[in-house]
C-alpha cells in the first residue's frame, strides 16, 4: 500500500486481494461467455456463477438458491427494502436511525409511497434496543431491516436478539452487512430471513453483492428482463465479479479468527494511546460491541476535515464521520443520533483498519496526529460552516 | 480464441480486450479507494470515473452529466422506462414486439401498475415503421422506447426518423443501442434523450453499462442512497469497470470505420456461402439494414438446437435465435413477430462475429454445417416439444 501511504479508510474501500484478482482474470479473458449461453462456453461460465454461488450458500449456511447477486450492497438493500414492500403493498416498516444512507433513503423513499416506517433511537454507544424494536412492531409491520454494525463508529447491534423477536412475530428481517463480511454470517444463527453483503469491504471488487433472501421470503424485483437470479435480477451475470466477490468471501472467512484477534488488538492498541497521548480525545462507539478494525475519535474542538486533509498531506488516508453525508456541512445523522455535542461532533475522525495495517504505521499516525491536534487547537474555534466540501461514500 | 475453437456468440457477451484489462488492473489493486472519499487516493479514483465520463460523452456528443454509469443494459434499460414512468405516475409508452426482455417485462410490469403499452409490429425484415410509430402517439404518450439493432436478427431500426418523430411531438425517447456500441452513437444525430449501451458486447467488462439521459429529462431511481450519478443511481462507483467501459467503447469507435467494413464484406461472405452451399435456409433480418456482424439463418425442417449443440461437439459457439428464451420450447418473440413459419422459426441460428473471427474460420463453420444438417435431414421431422433446455442471454 505504498501507493497510498497508510490507508486506514478500508470501511469506505479495500484493494482486490491478489489471490481474489488471480482467480477474477481468467474469465474477463478466457471464460467470458454469457452464462445464459447454451454451447460449452456458456456452460463453462455458468459453472463459475455455480460454484460461486454454492461456495457463498456454505458460508452463510443456507441453500444456493438463497443467493442472489447483484452489483452491491446499495441494490441488495434496494432489493430487500423495495422489493420487500411493494411485494406487500402497504404496511409498516422498523429501522434505525444510524442506517447507511441505502437503507435510510429507500425507507423514505416508501414513505412518499405510502408506507410507514418507524427509524428507531439508539443509545449513546450506537446500540439499538431489541426490545425497542419489540415495542415498535405493530399489527401491519411488514419488515425490520436493522445492520450488522454500524460503518461509522463500529457498533455492533443485537442482531439474533431482533432476529429472535422477527421470528416470534414472523416479520421479515434485513440485516445490511456490508460492515461485517468478516464477522459470523450464519443466517440460521444469526435469524435473519435477508442478508445483504457487498465485494469491496472484503478485498473483493466493487460493483457485486448479494442479497440473501430465504426461501418464502417474497420480493418484487427493481430490475425486470431475461429472468436470470431465479427471477429476481434480471441482467447477464456479472462473472468475474461473482467468482471475485465468492473468493473474496471465502478467503476473508478462513482466516476471520486470527485477523479479528490482531485487528482487536491493533484496535485498542490504537485507541488506548490516542485517549492518553492526546488531551480532549474520546471513542464514539461501543467500547467492545466494536468492529475489530473501527476506531472512531472525537478531536474535541478541532474539525475532523482539518485532521484529514493534514493526514492526507501525510499521504494517511482516513475518513471523517461518514464520507457518505460529507458533501454537506450537516453532522453526520449516526453521530446526531448518538448525542454528540456538536464541538466533539465536527471532530470526529474515522480510522478502519485492514490487513495490511500495522501497529508501526498506527504508531505513525499517533505522532502525526499529537502534531496537527496541537497545531490546529491554537487557532480556535475552527470556522465550522464555510468550506467547501465534495464527495460521499460508504 | 482457441479456448472456444470458433466463437461466433459475439452478441451474447465478448471477451474483455487486453488494452481494457489493462486499463481496469490498476484499479484494483492500486488506485481502489471509494471516489468518494475526501483524501487523494479518493480523488484519484474519482478522477478516473470522471475521465470515463468525460471519454463517453465525447463520443456520444453530450455532456459528462448527462452519462449515468449502471451495472449494465438491463439495469440502464429499467431505469430508463421504469425511471420515466414513475416520475410522470401514468401515462403510455410506445414499444415494439422485438425489443430485448428488459424492454418487454418492464413494459408488462408498467402494465400491471396501470401504464398503457403499445407493442408495434414489426414488417417481415424486423423494421419498426416511423409512421405505426408516428400513428401510435396518444395526449398521455410518454415514452418511446425502440432498440437501435435487434439482438437477434440484427435489423437496424430507423432511430433517426423516429427520433424526429419524438421531437416533433416532444416525447422522451430511448434507445437500446446494447447491440449498437460500435455504430454511430453521436445523440444530436440520432435524436434521442435517453439511450442505453453496455460493457460487455464491446470487449469491455461485463457488469457496467450507461444510460445516456438528456438534460432535463427526468427520471425516478432505482436504487436510493449516497446519491452517486447525480442522485439518479446511488451506489459506490464500480471504477475499474467504469474505466473499462469507457476505454472499451473508445477503442471500439476508433476502430469501428475499418472494423465494420471488414466484419460487413465476411458477414456477406458466410451468408452467400450458406443459402448457395446449404438447400433449404434463408436469412432472416434485412439483409443490408443490419449489424456488420449478424447473421441470422434458418435451416429449414431442423431445430436450431440440435445444430447448435452439434457444432458445439466441433468447438463451434452459435446461439439458436434468442437464448434469452432459449429455457423454453417456445418460438422466441422476435421470430413471431417477423412471421416465420415454424419450420424456419425452430431451424434459426445465430452467428455473430468479433474482432478474431477470420475468413477462414467461416469457411471450417461451413463445412461442419453441411455435414449436420444432411445428417440431420435424413431423421425427419425432428423432435420439437420433448428436449430439456436451459438458459437465457440477450
Amino acid at each position: 500500500m505504498t501507493q497510498h501511504g497508510i490507508y486506514l479508510d478500508q470501511a469506505a474501500a479495500t484493494f482486490v486481494d491478489e489471490r481474489v484478482l488471480k482467480v477474477m482474470v481468467p474469465y474477463f479473458e478466457q471464460t467470458y461467455a454469457n452464462p445464459g449461453s447454451l454451447h460449452r462456453p456458456g456452460v463453462k461460465a455458468k459453472e463459475g456463477v455455480d460454484k460461486a454461488r454454492e461456495v457463498v450458500a456454505k458460508i452463510l449456511n443456507c441453500s444456493a438458491q438463497e443467493i442472489i447477486f447483484t452489483s452491491g450492497g446499495t441494490e441488495s438493500i434496494n432489493l430487500a427494502i423495495k422489493g420487500t414492500a411493494f411485494k406487500k403493498g402497504r404496511g409498516h416498516i422498523i429501522t434505525s436511525q444510524i442506517e447507511h444512507p441505502a437503507v435510510l433513503e429507500s425507507c423514505r423513499y416508501l414513505e412518499q409511497k405510502g408506507f410507514d416506517v418507524t427509524y428507531l433511537n439508539v443509545d449513546k454507544k450506537g446500540l439499538v434496543s431489541s426490545q425497542a424494536v419489540e415495542k415498535a412492531i405493530r399489527k401491519d409491520t411488514i419488515l425490520i431491516t436493522i445492520m450488522y454494525a454500524n460503518n461509522e463508529i463500529g457498533t455492533l447491534e443485537p442482531i439474533e436478539e431482533i432476529g429472535k423477536i422477527a421470528q416470534k412475530h414472523t416479520i421479515a428481517f434485513h440485516v445490511d452487512a456490508c460492515q461485517a463480511g468478516g464477522l459470523e454470517l450464519d443466517v440460521t444463527k444469526l435469524k435473519v430471513n435477508l442478508m445483504t453483503l457487498n465485494g469491496s469491504k472484503i478485498y473483493g471488487p466493487k460493483g457485486v453483492g448479494i442479497l440473501y433472501a430465504k426461501s418464502g421470503i417474497k420480493l418484487e424485483p427493481l430490475f425486470h428482463g431475461g429472468g436470470q437470479e431465479f427471477n429476481l435480477r434480471s441482467g447477464t451475470e456479472n462473472v468475474p465479479a461473482i467468482v471475485g466477490f465468492a473468493a473474496a468471501l471465502e478467503i476473508v472467512q478462513r482466516e476471520k479468527d486470527v485477523e479479528n484477534k490482531r485487528l482487536t488488538l491493533l484496535r485498542d492498541y490504537f485507541i488506548q494511546k490516542i485517549v492518553t497521548e492526546i488531551p480532549q480525545t474520546t471513542l464514539n462507539g461501543h467500547p467492545t460491541l466494536r468492529l475489530p478494525n473501527n476506531i472512531n475519535i472525537s478531536f474535541a474542538g478541532i474539525e475532523g476535515e482539518a485532521i484529514l486533509r493534514y493526514l492526507d498531506e501525510q499521504y494517511i488516508a482516513v475518513s471523517t464521520g461518514s464520507a457518505c453525508s460529507s458533501n454537506t456541512i450537516k453532522i453526520s445523522p449516526v453521530l446526531q443520533a448518538i448525542h454528540l455535542n456538536p464541538a466533539d461532533a465536527y471532530g470526529a475522525v474515522r480510522f478502519t483498519l485492514g490487513k495490511h495495517n500495522t501497529k508501526a504505521q498506527l504508531d505513525g499516525v499517533v505522532q502525526e496526529l499529537q502534531k496537527i491536534v496541537a497545531a490546529l487547537r491554537k487557532i480556535s474555534p475552527p470556522p465550522l460552516l464555510n468550506i467547501p466540501k465534495r464527495g460521499r461514500r460508504q
